[in-house]
This record gives C-alpha cells, sequence and structure tokens, in this order.
C-alpha cells in the first residue's frame, strides 16, 4: 500500500492540517491549541477541572499541562482553587475574561474546524467522531 | 456539545497517541515519525523525490523536510542525487541501508498501527481512511 494510504499518515497529516488552520485562528486571541483545549475543559465544570484529570483527558504528560495552566494563568484567564472534596488538590477554573475569551475563541476554532471538515457531510463527521472516539477511547463519559 | 466530542479534539488526540506509539516503536531504529515519513517516500520512486514534492505531501514547509532530509543523510539513509529530469532539482533517494531500515521500521510501525486501531473492524478501517484522504485531500494520486 502506498505510504499515503496508511492510515497512521492520514491521522497525523488531517490533524496537522487542522492544527495549523486553528492555530492560526487562536492567534487573534493569543492562544495555541494546546491552551485553548485546557481552558475549554476547565469551563465546562462548575468548579474547575484537576491538573492530572485533564492530563488524561488531552493524552499528555501532568508537566506539560502544568506549562499550559501557567501560561493561562499569566494571562488572567484561569485560577487555581483548592478542590472542596480535598484541598490538596488545585483545581484549574477560568475566570470570568477566561471564560469570555474562551466563547469567542470556540466561535472562531469552529468556524475554521467546519471549514477543514466542509468535504464531508454532516453523516459523515458523525461516523467519524464516532470512530476516532472509538480509537481514544476517553476514560470520562464522552457523551457526558 | 462537550469538547472532548469536537473532531478536531478527536483528531488530534488520535492522533497524538498514535504518534507517541509510532515513536516508541521507532526509537529502536534510530527514527522519529517524520524522518520515518520522509524515508518512506523516498523508497517508492526509483530516482527519489524532490523536497518540494515531500514537503507537500506531507504538509511541511520545506525548510523542515530539509532538515529531516539532513537528519537522514548524516545517518547514512538517504542521499541527494541531481534529477535525471533537471539537474538544479536534488531528489531525495534512500540509500542501501536506507532501504533495509525503512523496511524494518515500516513492519515495526504497522504492529504499532494494528494494535492502536485494533478497536476498529477492517471495515471501518477502511471508511475511516477513505473519510481522512478527503479532509486531506494532497494533489498527489491516492491510489497510485
Amino acid at each position: 500500500m502506498p505510504f499515503v494510504d496508511d492510515i497512521g499518515f492520514l491521522l497525523s497529516r488531517a490533524s496537522g492540517q487542522l492544527v495549523r488552520s486553528v492555530n492560526a485562528a487562536l492567534a487573534e486571541e493569543g492562544l495555541r491549541v494546546r491552551q485553548y483545549s485546557v481552558l475549554c475543559l476547565s469551563c465546562e465544570s462548575a468548579e474547575g477541572r484537576s491538573q492530572r484529570d485533564l492530563a488524561e483527558v488531552l493524552g499528555l504528560d501532568p508537566s506539560q499541562v502544568v506549562a499550559f495552566v501557567d501560561d493561562l494563568h499569566r494571562a488572567g484567564l484561569v485560577e487555581r482553587r483548592p478542590s472542596p472534596a480535598d484541598r490538596r488538590t488545585k483545581l484549574v477554573a477560568p475566570t470570568g475574561p477566561g471564560r469570555a475569551v474562551a466563547e469567542r475563541a470556540t466561535a472562531r476554532v469552529n468556524a475554521r474546524v467546519a471549514e477543514q471538515l466542509g468535504v464531508l457531510t454532516g453523516g459523515e463527521q458523525d461516523v467519524l467522531r464516532a470512530l476516532l472516539a472509538r480509537i481514544v477511547s476517553l476514560p470520562v463519559a464522552a457523551n457526558s
């Protein structure tokens, strides 16, 4: 099989294409895709998310996540709060400006992703989403 | 929609998971995934491939490809030859050892990719391949 038909190659090529386009859209908000992901995930929970949980969902080393949280903290977009369940655990939660930036950034990102995926029908995008979710098989409920 | 159901996120998450696994397999050959890709593509043509062509297929800047070719050249795996069609164009072609390394590396990589994609049936992998190929829409014949 030619190298360009290899699923591993196609996956990394498609992902690279999307990430470049998304990073270009995020530059206008002073973000890159990893920081954006951390910000969006932290916005999804009322009390914030632990860095360990963020690392697991993103498939990154906790040390990488700490660096991205530091970037967001310096920009005033997130804060670290003690967990109500265990004060030794810090949760990452968005600030007011963080929520506003996340909302604007998400609109920009969704527009770019829609553009990149425009060659696929809505039904095909659903198939792609379901297949990718099975490869990733996150330990969190994907349909929560 | 929860962030983890976003196709952009799933694509980059699945790609990251696969690349980490493939890089681990390639370490035993002293390669990383980008160098491996350049080596495999250079092995597919009898006379070699131009750096511009490699950059286009891989979706990278030509300057990045030059650096990967330099790595492979230092390791004795590829050489630059003048193109028979235009001597000002250099083609990247594998050396004998380069072909041997590419063959061994491909076997290792295919085993890892098969492992990562094992949650999908063969038919589902074909669907995934076809959807990804449409997103990437390479300017080269994918079924040549």
